[in-house]
């Protein structure tokens, strides 16, 4: 399989710890997002969104939306689930999944930062949207989670929700929110001692820059 | 089963048309929006985030985030599924739904509208906001299908793309985008022809109103 991704991309970085939960061997193809790669006329040939990460699978296949990826990693591979065997527990671990990949993650990734600066917005004024955004975002996420155990967001196996999680987590440091969430900072120290979260982390990748 | 919902939250549409797909009797329980009926302290009891829609199971299980409802309606009550079999074109349908449910809603629903009222956009800006969000966002839509057969996103049978799909091109009209995308409005077509898809509309709920 090739994972075309960037160091830096929350979004590859789910798929980088979904394969390595799973043990999933991989060729990394790297396009940097900050000098416009994702939208060179090649890989728009294999992507139409432009958007990264992208996973070729070993019949040529070519799947998009990290979600999507880890969905179907967990299906074609379900050795280490990443999602629980009860639909109920299924669905919350989704829903705090979505809560972090439909209501933080878009609001305040490089895409609509760069739209907000092009409609006059300064520095100060973008980091305070994103700072708002997540602090909203990680308010509801502790509370959707306030009945489970942990030591991960769902009890004592990793799940989709600390695949999610802990690429955010990062994200509220760069954009400078303090972190507050007790539950929510207790599970990325559980995750980032694991190997597979240690070995995904951006710092980690051949691609990192400072 | 009770669906917490609006008429015209898309996101309580999309749960509509899974529900009525598979012949699923339920309960409606309405919410306002407008008025702020979401962010009432018995609804914030049921769910944290104050969003809508949300599914109280039979067995009195609050389920939120309309996808995970879906894929929960979908592993619970599989008969008419919402997703392929094939492990490659689910993540495929997934991929078209998430880019609509990633890259499209959040980014114009009202709560980000709102937001960007507050820091002195208008209501010409805020709509072109709106547009070139689903603009943006449709282009990548009909690409991602540009090899799938018809009448639907993918072939000949509804899935989750499809029910992604009409809310959203509803929402395109009402912030008068042009709709030029003649595969995403040939699967709007095919899908309102069907009676599921009829009887899930805003207009044919009873808390609808002009």
């Amino acid at each position: 399989m090739k994972l075309h991704g960037y160091f830096r991309s929350s979004a590859t970085w789910r798929v980088r710890i979904a394969l390595a939960l799973k043990g999933l061997d991989y060729e990394n193809v790297f396009h940097h997002l900050r000098k416009g790669e994702q939208s060179a006329p090649e890989y728009l040939r294999l992507n139409p969104q432009g958007l990264i990460p992208a996973l070729e699978t070993d019949d040529g296949d070519v799947l998009t939306q990290s979600l999507a990826i880890c969905e179907y990693l967990d299906e074609v591979y379900p050795a280490v689930p990443l999602l629980p065997a009860d639909p109920v527990l299924r669905a919350k671990v989704r829903a705090f999944s979505y809560a972090i990949a439909c209501e933080i993650h878009p609001l305040q990734n490089l895409k609509i930062l760069k739209r907000l600066k092009g409609l006059g917005f300064d520095q100060a004024q973008t980091d305070q949207w994103a700072q708002t955004v997540i602090e909203d975002g990680f308010e509801a996420c502790e509370k959707l989670i306030e009945r489970q155990d942990g030591p991960y967001a769902f009890g004592g196996s990793v799940t989709l929700a600390d695949i999610l999680l802990v690429p955010q987590m990062n994200n509220a440091r760069r954009f400078g929110v303090t972190l507050r969430w007790p539950r929510l900072q207790a599970i990325e120290a559980a995750c980032l001692a694991l190997p597979a979260f240690q070995r995904s982390r951006p710092e980690a990748q051949p691609d990192f820059e400072v």
